[in-house]
């Protein structure tokens, strides 16, 4: 019977097939411990050489790590793994001999392991943070098609950029010059008007010469958004989505969570309703905690976000920040213009943001008015104005960033962990 | 009670309120036919000039086309639509008067249409197609985690192009020049060594001066790789994947197929398994239908696919292609070292090529020689040679094109309609 280790589970006290890599090896002169992976999953194989051919049991004590083989034997519980089972091994047959793995288990440098990501991506630890980013894309999709949202993938390639082009990637597109996409989200209202509600999930990007443990230049965003919707209902859909988001890999990634010593405790917490405090009373709680170096009308930084984040033990929502650090595109709060109906929601731990979204102006004459202050009056903008002029109505959205959210599950440090082939600075191999 | 029209079935002979667009419009002294829309669906309100008060039956004879309204009303079961329902109007609140919408119920010509893609979204047709899309997307997640599969997003940015460069987009990635992906699979190689079973769901770019039907510059593609998996087991994953994707839109997407006017029956066949034919033998079929213009070694254009594909009523697997035609990583028949291991999947209908995949090369020093043969020896393509150094096992992997498989399923001629904002040559806009 040919099976792969993520089921069996359904073979148990049977003799099965399957293909697998050797990770890891220990053995003496009468048995040898095959730490054996799939891709499936990981499980260890006992070789006993009194229970195998003379050719299995040489064969097994001298595998190399990494190489690939086909191996029999029967499944067995075993209390003692978190994993529950392991293989007896009865026959073993070499596929392929992988001569000096680069990785070895000993300790090697991020510039080293990143240089060989396409094998690193094996490693148990990079296994269980690739999971995890799955569970995350595959809830995803179930939340939003439960809430009855339509995916709409909007377009990479752009010939106008709306904040600014000095971080934007520039390709010439036949006759034209484009720009790679850093948001998906002016072309998400117009898909709002034409299908209510609806999300995006793909890649953005941003050339920004900055080199922290949250930036990468290429990452995955989820922008859902929904017309007849307000700021407030918004900031709903969302606590709702990441806490779905938190429970569904809490459910299904216990495996994961243990590889990576996750405190698990600290993610069932994650439960909507979030708490949610305005710009002003976040800037009073910084100066409360002794921060000197932010005043009103100024944007916050990570150690800021961080400060904020650790008053409260679920995700936090700062709303209403000043209109002039905020995107123009932005409603100004009916009960005091100088601030936006906006919403980031900072993630607790040090992982920072990990949403922005706000309600969308949908009067015109505002929006033509930001339109001169912004300097979009050209033709490359028309279209979005249009959104205003036909039916405008009442709208709101959000952007997620999946690798923040991969790294904020996952405990780990550094989101160049948290996608299978990172792009950093200086970084575009493999 | 608010709700939307998709959920009007939960609430037959009760009052509700929902926010909509006017989409059409008729109307005589005493009442008043509003075909309404709110992005989930399309339902008639009916507004008797009795039933409701001077102000609002004024309103509901006034109401501009893409006018957005909050309508209030009681839903009734309506037989003679194909919605089933229609809406009572009891109360009528406008939003926003929309002024001469520029997409009227009258022909427009292709251009004017797609030059205002963000507002012919709203109409019932290109809603259809993109309801359909969007069940391709939600079939193709559910297909591929029932089955195992682990997604990965392999970079769209790249510092090397395997296939040549001049079909490709060129950028500035800070001191490198970089491409953009036509095609994660290499990527996907390396995934399927540490993952087993792995799919990629992203955008795709090429940058040919082609002006087809069937030809975007940016698209969507699947891309699936398998590691201890031969070509036959490949094909079998395939025709189930199709199918199931067929019949999944054949179950939730009666309504959308019917305002495409789609024969369902043609759907209703995509049944695995599906026929497969050798390249030797269609090369033979097409002499026996009259075509003089093709040899043996070279490659099929559209004209031979689709007479090809009318022997068949199901898609058909053309197979064993020359190995000079194709890609330099296909692995090649032990049988017959002049063709590969590969297959095309061919719709039916004339919609052309849907899926292209192969077994790999997982010989070292088979995919060496390939290498000098496409002078790919550079560090640039290291990490994917030593895919085969480092445990090598028997793989395959496919991709299929998302828009091609839209246009199939709708009905729809040319691609463009099948993308939320189509790329093509000369059209970055909107
Ligand atoms: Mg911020
Ligand atoms: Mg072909």
């Amino acid at each position: 019977m040919k099976t792969t280790i993520s089921k069996v589970n359904e073979h148990l006290n049977e003799e099965v097939k399957m293909g697998a890599w050797l990770s890891n090896k220990r053995s003496s002169g009468k048995i040898a411990f095959l730490q054996l992976r799939d891709g499936t999953g990981f499980i260890q194989g006992v070789v006993v050489k009194a229970a195998v051919s003379e050719e299995v049991f040489n064969l097994a004590k001298s595998l190399t790590q990494e190489s690939s083989v086909y191996v029999t034997g029967t499944i067995v519980e075993d209390t003692r793994s978190p994993f529950g089972y392991e293989m007896q091994v009865t026959d073993l047959e070499l596929i392929h001999e992988s001569v000096d793995f680069p990785i070895t288990p000993k300790e090697h440098g991020t510039e080293f392991l990143m240089d060989h990501r396409h094998l690193w991506l094996r490693s148990k630890r990079q296994h269980a943070v690739m999971k995890i980013r799955n569970e995350i894309i595959r809830a995803t999709y179930e939340f939003y098609n439960k809430e009855g949202f339509i995916k709409i993938d909007p377009p990479i390639l752009t010939g106008s950029a709306a904040e600014g082009t000095t971080e934007l990637f520039h390709t010439q597109y036949f006759d034209e010059e484009a720009y790679l996409s850093q948001s998906g989200q002016l072309y998400m209202e117009a898909a709002a008007m034409a299908f209510g509600k609806v999300f995006s999930f793909g890649p953005t990007f941003r050339a920004e010469k900055s080199k922290t443990r949250r930036h990468l230049i290429e990452f995955w965003m989820i922008e859902p958004e929904m017309a007849f919707m307000e700021h407030e209902e918004s900031l709903q859909v969302q606590e709702q989505y990441v806490s779905y988001l938190a429970q569904s890999v809490v459910e299904n990634c216990a495996l994961e969570l243990d590889i990576l010593e996750r405190d698990v405790d600290k993610l069932k917490q994650i439960q909507a309703p979030f708490p949610r405090i305005t710009y002003d009373e976040a800037v009073e709680l910084l100066k409360d905690k002794g921060f000197d170096d932010i005043e009103w009308g100024e944007d916050f930084g990570s150690p800021h976000e961080t400060a904020i984040a650790e008053s409260f033990d679920k995700p936090v929502f700062i709303t209403h920040y000043p209109k002039d650090i905020k995107a123009f595109y932005m409603k100004p709060d009916p009960t005091n213009e100088a601030v936006v109906l906006c919403a980031d929601l900072i993630a607790p731990e040090g992982y920072g943001e990990i949403i922005g979204g706000s309600q969308r102006i949908d009067d015109l004459d505002l929006m033509k008015q930001r339109y001169e202050e912004h300097n979009l009056s050209g033709d490359a903008y028309q279209w979005y104005l249009e959104l205003r002029q036909y039916g405008s109505v009442p709208h709101a959205g959000f952007g997620l960033g999946l690798e923040r959210t991969v790294a904020w599950f996952s405990g780990v440090e550094h989101v160049r962990e948290t996608i299978p082939f990172p792009r950093l600075l200086n970084r575009l191999y493999p």
